[in-house]
């Protein structure tokens, strides 16, 4: 066996240790003679895990008994339309958007009512931030909405936007527990497991128990009701058993590093070692503006397009898996999440300072 | 390693091949230096594990160009909702009520128009189906829904109803490729896969094209059409990876034991040794009228609650798990899909009587 390090934007590199442990428990979880993909629901050796799962993702955010913590399915893109449908009661909200995924969720709002895009940085094809020090946040707004790591161009929230006591609203998807949080700040805090904590198929959405209530708009299924969830304690129906039980032993992976202080550290570390590099690199550019860069995403160019192709082909070669950009940045593109290796990244600067070497002519 | 005799109605027993493979797979698919876990859902390596299991569902279904096969999230409890968001273009459908699943289904789709329970089995405990002989098929009804096998209750339809040229539209969770289907007889065949083929997570939808249309009703959310998985081959969004990856191993599994047929057979010798037993017991008895009576669930009861919990206790004891009937039922239910063995129908059906000898006298 031979692994490889995998740079993907997600689904993500796993903690080895994690998968380890789910390929020995694979034909029998503990002693019950059943894999956990055979178990019930409904068995206390489940509720076992999604009781564990859930106190260890509380001892890592801090979020007390005043939040509630959902397991859902159908990805973060339901979360888009639970949103509106559970919280804009007086049909308005404002968005900021960053990137296709913020701006998905604005047009899906947009069924629902009057949502406001208060600020954008679409014309800078997303590479920044907008200027967040003179956001017009909306009187009539039921909440305040925000992508706070941007996947495919990124960028990241490094604080977040005040939002003039209106409940904010945050996608955390692509930084999900890669530094510590202060939950308070948060009405809601959601995102898909598949690129920092487990297997795809998965939404945690951590809800202030305020904000859940019966009110919500006309014809929203049964299903799309954060009520539904809440008073089953997220076994309305049969939830993603095994993505669950693997988010839990990854909970406990962040745990034993230290949590989320310990996270952070080794993220800018990883982050540091590629970011110094690109800054000083005659090839290779990153292509964001450095305040507002990325610990997780770290897109670049050599601003040639068939260099940037013979680069993804010899990385891959050589054991760098996944290092395409998105379609529409372009380019590269290295997600170094929680699981990602100080020697991976290590290791990739090394091959790309070679390449660099090697292509110099090119440079000219 | 020991494993048991895993008789859960759902997340329920898998073929231990499969599992097997799955264990072996985990650190590293097939020498890609990844698991599957941590593949792309946009890869071409996971392009090629849902086209194959797209492939072989078809294979084994008989699904031809005319159907869409789409992979969705949210289990059955959330097509309750998308059935009648995509298909009541009237705001009319009749349901057959045969148990609790059914009901909820019809209770789902009277928050979006005129959903009429044409037929029921409630006055019987749902421990047969309703007459199906004289339904009253609504002239308005844009579809006719069942579920056509109770997991619950241990009912199944063994002709299905005629919908004099409406839509059918049945829900197979829990009968799921046990058995050869004709499909040109469903407008939707759509399963949760967590019962019969993989685990829990995903639903398997099996559409027929022309009900897939842009006119939903109004307020339909975007990953609650259609068209919007259908448009993009089940990868809208991140679907479950891994349980697709399961399913996908399943299927080939289920071809490899000689396909659909080979599945009824041995489901039905399975069945037939237990119903057979129970039949002739003066200790056990099942809840159900004799042609109605279910392949895959098999409630049955003493009569006697505390007998009842002993034998549960027993049987757990002695590694025959999960027997517990549902709350509504009481007694036993042993879900016998197609990954449980002959030998753990025989090996329970001995414990059973063993059992009976030595209450002999609780039974006078």
């Amino acid at each position: 066996m031979s692994r490889v390090f995998n740079f993907s934007a997600g689904p993500a590199v796993l903690p080895e240790e994690v998968l380890q442990e789910a390929a020995d428990e694979m034909m029998d979880y503990r002693g019950c003679g059943m894999s956990v993909m055979e178990i019930s629901h409904r068995s206390s050796l489940f509720q076992g895990i999604i009781d564990e799962a859930e106190a260890d993702f509380r001892r890592l955010t801090g979020a007390g008994d005043d939040y509630e913590v959902l397991f859902l399915q159908g990805g973060a893109s339901l979360q888009f339309s639970m949103i509106p449908m559970n919280f804009m009661h007086h049909r308005c909200a404002d968005y900021i958007v960053t990137g296709q995924w913020a701006r998905k969720a604005w047009q899906e709002a947009s069924i629902y009512g009057d949502a406001r895009k208060i600020a954008s940085s679409e014309e800078f094809g997303f590479s920044r931030l907008p200027d967040l020090s003179d956001l017009k946040i909306s009187e009539e707004a039921d909440y305040v909405y925000i992508c706070e790591n941007n996947t495919i161009y990124g960028t990241k929230y490094h604080q977040l936007p005040d939002t003039q006591g209106k409940p904010l609203i945050s996608d955390v998807s692509s930084c999900f527990l890669s530094e510590p949080v202060d939950i308070s700040k948060y009405a809601v805090m959601y995102g898909g497991v598949q690129k920092n904590i487990g297997p795809a198929g998965l939404v945690i959405s951590c809800i202030r128990k305020d904000m859940i209530t019966d009110d919500v708009l006309e014809g929203t299924p049964t299903m799309m009701k954060y009520t539904t969830h809440a008073n089953a304690h997220s076994l309305y129906n049969t939830p993603n058993v095994y993505s669950i039980y693997i988010c839990g032993k990854v909970f406990k992976w962040i745990l034993a590093q230290g949590g989320l202080a310990a996270m952070k550290e080794r993220n800018g570390k990883k982050a540091a070692i590629l970011y110094d590099y690109l800054d000083q690199s005659r090839l290779f550019k990153g292509t964001v503006r450095a305040e507002d860069r990325s610990l997780m995403n770290v897109p670049f160019v050599t601003g040639d397009k068939d260099l940037d192709a013979q680069f993804i082909r010899e990385a891959d070669e050589n054991g760098f898996k996944n290092l395409k950009g998105h379609r529409t940045v372009g380019g590269m593109r290295a997600s170094i999440y929680n699981a990602m290796p100080v020697e991976g990244v290590r290791a990739l600067v090394e091959f790309m300072r070679d390449f660099e070497q090697r292509n110099e002519r090119s440079v000219q």
